[in-house]
C-alpha cells in the first residue's frame, strides 16, 4: 500500500509498504480522508520518539473485520488499550498504561491506504455526516474532553487562548454548552476566521482578565503564561497544548492564586459524532486545503505555516 | 521597637524602629513567638520584591484594639483584604486583588516587637494551646487548604513529596482525614523525623507510582517533576511550592495523563486551631531551635540549611 513514513529524520511518501494484517480483535479500514493535527507536526520535531506511519484523524470504510463492521463507514478512537488492567476496568481505557496510540505511539497511523483499528475503538459514522465532517470526530472529541473536565464551570466566563484548529473547536463546544466564550487570536487571519464562526474575539492585550475558565489551545510554550494572566484566582486552566520540549515557566502565580491546571488530551467520540450530526459545531470552515496522499509531506509543511488551519489528505480519492 | 528589616540586600536586626500605629479596624499585637517559613527564605532571594519587616507566623497578645480583643492571646490570618470587592464578597478574602500580605507583600510582618493586624484576621488561641503550638496555626492552616481542595480524594492513596516543615504538616493532616499517606524523604534526617511522627516514609526512587494524590511540598523546582512521576493518570497534584524564579519543566506528562495540578497557598485557621487543641497533629517535634529576636538573621540562616525544620524567634522573651 501507499503511505507516509517518518523515520526520525524525514517524512517520505512510500508506495510499497506492506499492508497491515488483521487480527481477531481488529478491523482493517480503507482510509478515505485523514486530517493533519498539530501533534503530527510535533512528532516531526521528536514528540514521543515516534517512528512509522503518522496520522490519527481519519474516516474510512471497514474492508475486513467481524460482523457487523465490514462495509461500514467509520471513525476510530486512537488509544488502543488492553481492556483488562485496573485502569481499563475502571473505565479509563484512554489511559491504559500499556496502550499504543494510533500514529503517535507504537501503532502505525492513518496516513496510508489501510489502517488497522481495534474493533472496540470503531464508531459508525451516521449517513448524514459526510467525510469532510466526519474526519473531525477525533479533534472534536478532544474538544469535548475539555468540556467534560470542567462541567462544574458550565455557563461561566471562558476564554480560549489560540484560534487554531483545536481552539476553534473547543470554543464552539464551550459556547454550545452555554459559556460566555471569548477567543484570544494572535493575528488578523485568526481573528477573521474565529469571527466568521460567530465567536467573540480579542487579542491577548485586550483580553478580559479574571475569567473563570481559560483553555490553552495555543500549541506554544507561551500559552500557559498567557492563560495564567487571564484566569481569576481559584479559577481553572485547561491545558490542551502538548509540545515536544521542556520550557521555562514561572509557576508561582498558579500557587499564589490557587489556580487549577487540568491536562486534557483525548475525549469521547459519541458526543462529538452527535454534535457533527446535529451541526452543533461548524467544522468545514476550518478546512484549508485537501491534498492527495502522495503530496503528504507538502501538506504537513503547509499545516505548519502560521495561520494554517486543517489540512486534509484525500487518501481514497488519490 | 526592635525588629528584623530586609532592605533587598541584607537582613538586619534594628532596635529603633517606629512602632506601628493602630487604625480603626486593626489591633496592635505584642508578638510573643514567631515562626520562620520557607517563604521568608524565598523573600531573601527576591520573592515578591518585598522590603520591610518579614514574618507571617506568630502568636502574640493584643495590647490595643476594639473590644473584646485587648489582652487576648491571638494568631492572625496573613492576607489583609478590602472586604468589599467581588472577590471578598464571594468569600474569597484571601484572594482579594488589592490585599496586602503580612510580611510578604506591602505589610510589615511579625519579626518585631509589635505588629498591626486587621481585627477581621484575628483568631483567639484556646488556653490549652501553648505558644510553641499556636505559632503553627498559620502553616497548619496552609496544610488544611490542601485537604480542603482535595476533599473528593479523601481516603485515597496519597504521597507527600518533601519532609520539610510544611510537608510534615500536610502529611499529618491527610493521614488524619483517612488517606493512605506516604512521605518521600530526601535524606536520612528527613526519613527519621517523618518516621518519628508515625508517618510512612520512602525515598523518591522507591516511591510507589500511580498515586491518586501527590502533594509537592519540596519547595524546590524538582518537586513538580517528581510529583508528575508518581501520580496516576487522571490524578491530582497539589502544588505547595512557591519559588522566586522561573524554571524549566516539561509539562507534556500533565497533558498526556490528564493530571490536575492545583495551586495551594493559605488556608482556614479554624480547623487548624481545632486540630492543635485536640492534638490531632504533632507540631513540637518540628521545632529545631528557638532564637532570640536579636539573633534573627542567624536564625534565618539556620532555617535555610538542608534538613532544617522550624526555627522560632522568641520575641517577647528576648
Amino acid at each position: 500500500m501507499r503511505g507516509l513514513v517518518w523515520d526520525g529524520h524525514r517524512l517520505r511518501f512510500v508506495d510499497a509498504i506492506p499492508s497491515p494484517v488483521r487480527t481477531a480483535e481488529t478491523a482493517l479500514v480503507r482510509v478515505r480522508l485523514a486530517g493533519i493535527c498539530s501533534t503530527d507536526l510535533q512528532i516531526l520535531r521528536g514528540y514521543m520518539g515516534f517512528r512509522g506511519i503518522p496520522g490519527h484523524e481519519f474516516v474510512g470504510e471497514v474492508i475486513e473485520g467481524p460482523a457487523p463492521w465490514p462495509g461500514r463507514r467509520v471513525v476510530g478512537e486512537i488509544n488502543f488499550s488492553c481492556g483488562r488492567c485496573v485502569t481499563c476496568r475502571n473505565g479509563h481505557r484512554r489511559h491504559c498504561p500499556t496502550r499504543t496510540v494510533l500514529g503517535i505511539q507504537g501503532a502505525d497511523g492513518a496516513f496510508a491506504d489501510f489502517v488497522r483499528i481495534p474493533v472496540a475503538n470503531l464508531h459508525a459514522v451516521p449517513d448524514e455526516v459526510d467525510d469532510q465532517t466526519a474526519v473531525f470526530a477525533e479533534p472534536l472529541a478532544a474538544a469535548h474532553e475539555a468540556a467534560l473536565q470542567t462541567a462544574a464551570l458550565t455557563g461561566g466566563r471562558t476564554t480560549v487562548v489560540g484560534a487554531g484548529k483545536l481552539g476553534l473547536l473547543v470554543a464552539q463546544v464551550l459556547t454550545a454548552r452555554g459559556d460566555d466564550v471569548s477567543v484570544v487570536c494572535r493575528n488578523d487571519v485568526a481573528t477573521q476566521r474565529a469571527a466568521g464562526l460567530g465567536l467573540q474575539v480579542t487579542d491577548a492585550r485586550g483580553a478580559e482578565r479574571g475569567r473563570d475558565l481559560v483553555v490553552d489551545a495555543t500549541g506554544s510554550p507561551e500559552g500557559l503564561s498567557i492563560a495564567m494572566g487571564l484566569v481569576r484566582p481559584l479559577g481553572t486552566i485547561v491545558a490542551k497544548t502538548t509540545i515536544a520540549t521542556a520550557h521555562t515557566i514561572d509557576l508561582a502565580p498558579l500557587v499564589i492564586h490557587e489556580i487549577s491546571l487540568v491536562g486534557s488530551r483525548c475525549g469521547p467520540f459519541a458526543p462529538a459524532l452527535e454534535g457533527l450530526r446535529q451541526n452543533a459545531v461548524s467544522v468545514k470552515p476550518l478546512v484549508d486545503a485537501v491534498f492527495p496522499l502522495s503530496r503528504g509531506p507538502e501538506a504537513l509543511e503547509a499545516a505548519g505555516r502560521p495561520g494554517a488551519l486543517k489540512m486534509l489528505l484525500a487518501v481514497g480519492e488519490d
